[in-house]
């Protein structure tokens, strides 16, 4: 099937969500769509793209090389939308030198020169807790412009870097409050 | 140290917010505090928990027994806070009786009795896109209340319950939206 256009009925069943909402809220950014007609898929998704800032390419650095870390790097979505995991670090020497996936873990004191030689901006982190604000330090030194946190513990960052914090046990206790 | 009463200026240095805030977040619930004394910590630790629900038992499941299971049933902070997996599955032949931590992964044919028997209300999904809505199917079936998603999928499930998606794309999209 080659689907040229999309009308918001069609976008508001897809993602359960009400069509003039859908409507409303891509008009915010502009006139994409045709009374009658719908939108254009093509264009529309460039102009999603444009408006999440997902059409620019962004290296990112993972550290910590541990389940989670390699869950990280495994997952595919993150390279189909740009933002790929481009060098992994950890400090453990079992772990240094291993491969997964397309990654060979890379000890943490060549991070500096790593990040400013493959442009990185982004750093994930997935090491124990007890390391996470040491870890957070080298990549600001180093000069990355986000941080993703999954240490279950919190950073001090200076201001100029972006800071978000995934602790996967908020996520299951926001889920367990609803439940009777 | 033995500390017995904390402030919400404390508070809010601790936790980088503003302390008028705290107080009137607090305040909300009911009256905790005392003017220039502060608040009870133990008290105050337990009325906490019971306005986040999180003073309750309940038994988690997990489906998917890849590295991020594993990261998950490893992160000790969930057993901490009451929310405890107590029992991992998976389909693949080479996983089902293995064991990592306290856990041996059982058979997905094993799920709703298990589940009933353990009387667990919560599942997480760390399964392969593919097969993530099967498992939500089985879940629901099986009688939880609520799901926590971490494939990259949308799932459908009865309004009765309770889902939550933990898509590890959007944590770092919305990480780098911000990003010059």
């Amino acid at each position: 099937m080659n689907i040229r256009t999309v009308s918001s009925y069609e976008l508001g069943q897809k993602l359960d969500m009400n069509p003039a909402q859908i409507r409303k809220d891509l008009a915010y950014f502009g006139e994409f769509g045709r009374k009658g007609i719908g939108y254009e898929v093509s264009y529309l998704v460039e102009k999603i793209k444009q408006i999440l800032k997902i059409d620019r390419h962004l290296n990112v650095a993972l550290i910590g090389a541990g389940h989670l870390g390699i869950a990280l790097s495994n997952y595919n979505r993150f390279s189909r939308e740009k933002l790929s995991i481009v060098a992994v670090f950890d400090n453990a020497p079992d772990k240094i030198g291993t491969t997964f996936g397309n990654h060979t873990v890379r000890p943490l004191e060549e991070l500096g020169p790593v990040i400013a030689e493959m442009d990185i901006r982004i750093g994930i982190i997935t090491v124990p807790a007890a390391a996470a604000q040491g870890v957070a330090e080298r990549l600001v030194d180093a000069g990355v412009r986000g941080i993703l946190n999954f240490a279950p513990i919190s950073l001090r960052v200076p201001e100029t870097v972006q800071l978000r914090n995934a602790d996967l046990t908020t996520e299951l206790q926001a889920l367990a409050y609803y439940i009777e």
